[in-house]
């Protein structure tokens, strides 16, 4: 979960916030260039963003992690590659287009990369690529690499945010999180941005996430901190149960700051991916609740995420949270229905499920009244971000907040009483504005 | 999928279809009882039906199918008691309230069953109790003991749609399918009613859905060709993956009409399960298309099954398939996310998909343009059951129509290139509707 608790009154407070955690650690540099396009497969005018990420000097010290969709799209295909490559130099990322599944898609990942390359530098293996947005559809290249030079020349090493910003797609805002430690050179940053809202249950890695550090760090111990950060957060998430295609973690280390002590390094990483999640989740598209479920209890890891994962993708449950419905017979429903399909032998006897604190359900049976009742409406209403606002035509639903004003969520936990393991899962609720923004997405 | 390609011109159409349809097997009551209450745990006034199928003698031949979630409602655990019973006489069903976990369920249920018995003069265990509802909440058990006697009375032989209409929830109306076929007494009829609407994944069984047969078939036979028909249609659909902990069906044969036909039977049988799948999946909650996915070239039939629900399931694509908007990319989000979590090898080469009969994607990649775009969009079109209508207060959504209009479907052809198995699967979009119904489905 977050390692903070932030609340924010207003768009201005939320990107005042969001600027003082942005500075970039020493030896990055990221740029921009927006631009209009037409995709080839509809005749409809569309904006595409290209993002530069770069380092004064290419590092050895990178990790990246990517989705285990068995359609990957082809920046993932290139970038297994890279990993490896002698060092990364940069990464290019367009939104709007993901490549995946589209005619010559790895053709035109490796054109973008080494014209990159060429403009920075370095060779074309030395550029991780990254697409985002729609699913099926060719990359509009050669517009791509003319806009290349304009965001090469946008190149600057004060802020993050112009990056976290580029990669967007129906993210509300952009999404940054900074952890500090002390390092030999002074104090080492980790910054991470990550661009998320829909498509989003990572499986072994995410959406798209860069992680940016100074902190000196070899590649070996980059890589297994990064698979354990990943783990116990962007891994333990679902706001729709749709693995991505796209699913991309990078962490980039300049060394610039020096050599840091390990496991600082680790918990603080631990920290930014944590908070990343959290602010992935918090805005889902959709999103009126973040719930957590946390389950305890249970025979091993891997079930207690699953079952918390049955919880976060429940659409009745998800429903019931987006109406402060604390309709909590569809909580036993979802952990039911795991239970009973993959053949784990629950005594409901055992099990025992708080709502927001207030228990519900023990001994084998709910424990309900109505002044639980109005505890458990008080706590789902308390957690909520926002209220749907009747849309002007009458059917499509817009969020009226472009930002996060708390960071509250709806908190469930669960004893399974079926052993030692548990774990924490963050999912979301299910509302109009969720189908709004899906049911048309590509216009 | 459904035997028949039936169209609606009004709900007057679809009662006079239905009517059609209802006529009881020989030896088969129905009657029902409608009342008021108001539920324990909170205190909001609520409407119930409690509806008896009862037979003129009870019969050695029956078969029930029950869910497999963990946290089966009280008259699932009944249920699986009475399938050892000498005879089966009745059952004895309500709506509103499910009797799951909830206190002292297991003796509610006994105690209906206790009452029911006595009033038709057979044995508590000659009754199989079935409820469906909110999950937690306790049956109002003395004023449904008062209301049994009213049930007996209104027990008639010509028709079972007030049963059929009895036991719904958020259905929008009944749901009877019937089979005839040729008996040693002359013709024997199939008739089966199904209640559906919500937490519809059946796993091993089903919603709520009684069969009638006046053939003669002795049990061990019932049972499995129970078994058979119930794993080709209901377990071959999902609405909202959420598996139900009431889900229950039933096969009740009187033998009035003599020895049937082995394989005819099992046809017949076959024919009623699928064509009440199909109608269960069309008046799913919020459902404005239905899809059927088809799956080939699986390594085997389990993987097709679970190919095909991933993308029934897949939040994303069931709202690009509401808005109309051919969003392809998202089929291959839904099959990836499975296969790359459950390890199966795919070889995109070899992977074929179209879409209402238009090839999108071969040779591994997608093959879109504009024509292709407007035969998908109109093939979606003609396949939407109704459009949203805006809502009165902004933004409670309701269906405008009470009847399928028509029997049309998108059809996804999957073929995986990785074997020789093959399975359809039916699912539904996911919309406005949806939420509305979810988000206060207890109000």
């Amino acid at each position: 979960m977050a390692s903070t608790e932030l609340t924010f009154a207003d768009r201005a407070a939320h990107r005042a916030w969001l600027a003082s955690q942005a500075a970039l650690p020493r030896g990055f540099r990221t740029g921009c260039a927006r631009f209009d396009f037409v995709p080839a497969e509809v005749a409809k005018p569309a904006k595409m963003t290209v993002t530069l990420i770069a380092l004064e000097r290419p590092t050895p010290d990178f990790a990246a992690m990517f989705t285990r969709n068995a359609f990957p799209g082809a920046p993932i295909l290139v970038g297994r590659r890279r990993l490896e490559a002698a060092a990364l130099g940069a990464v290019v990322v367009n939104n709007k287009i993901s490549n995946v599944c589209a005619p010559g898609g790895v053709e035109a990942s490796e054109a973008l990369c080494a014209e990159t390359g060429r403009l920075l530098g370095i060779g074309a293996d030395a550029v991780l690529p990254s697409s985002t947005g729609v699913i099926g559809w060719k990359l509009p290249v050669a517009q791509m690499l003319g806009q290349l030079p304009a965001a090469v020349a946008a190149l600057q090493g004060a802020s993050v945010l112009p990056a976290a910003e580029g990669i967007c797609t129906t993210d509300l805002y952009p999404k940054v999180r900074r952890a500090e430690l002390p390092a030999a050179g002074g104090t080492a940053s980790i910054v991470g941005i990550a661009k998320g809202a829909g498509m989003i249950e990572p499986n072994l890695a995410t959406m798209l996430v860069y992680i940016l550090t100074d902190a000196a760090v070899p590649r070996a111990e980059l890589r297994a901190a990064l698979a354990e950060a990943v783990d116990a957060s962007f891994n333990r998430m679902s706001i729709d149960s749709d693995t991505s295609t796209s699913d991309t973690v990078a962490l980039l280390a300049s060394g610039a700051a020096g050599a840091v002590d390990r496991a600082a390094f680790r918990a603080a990483l631990a920290r930014v991916c944590a908070d990343l999640t959290e602010d992935v989740v918090r805005n889902g598209e959709g999103v009126h609740h973040v719930m957590r479920v946390r389950v305890r209890g249970a025979p091993d890891l891997r079930t207690a995420v699953a079952v918390g994962k049955s919880v976060a993708n429940s659409p009745l449950f998800q429903c019931a949270v987006a109406g402060n419905d604390p309709n909590v017979g569809r909580l036993v429903c979802a952990i039911g229905k795991w239970a009973g399909a993959n053949g784990l032998a629950l005594d409901p006897a055992r099990v025992r499920l708080a709502v927001g604190g207030t228990e519900v359900f023990a001994g084998g049976a709910f424990r309900l009244d109505e002044g639980k009742e109005r505890a458990l409406i008080a706590h789902f209403k308390a957690a909520e971000l926002y209220a749907s606002v009747p849309p002007a035509d009458g059917l499509t639903f817009r969020p009226p907040v472009s930002w996060p004003p708390h960071e509250r969520a709806v908190q469930l936990d669960l004893d399974l009483g079926a052993g030692g393991a548990e774990a924490a899962v963050l999912g979301a609720d299910r509302t109009h504005e969720y189908i709004s923004e899906n049911a048309d997405y590509r216009s």
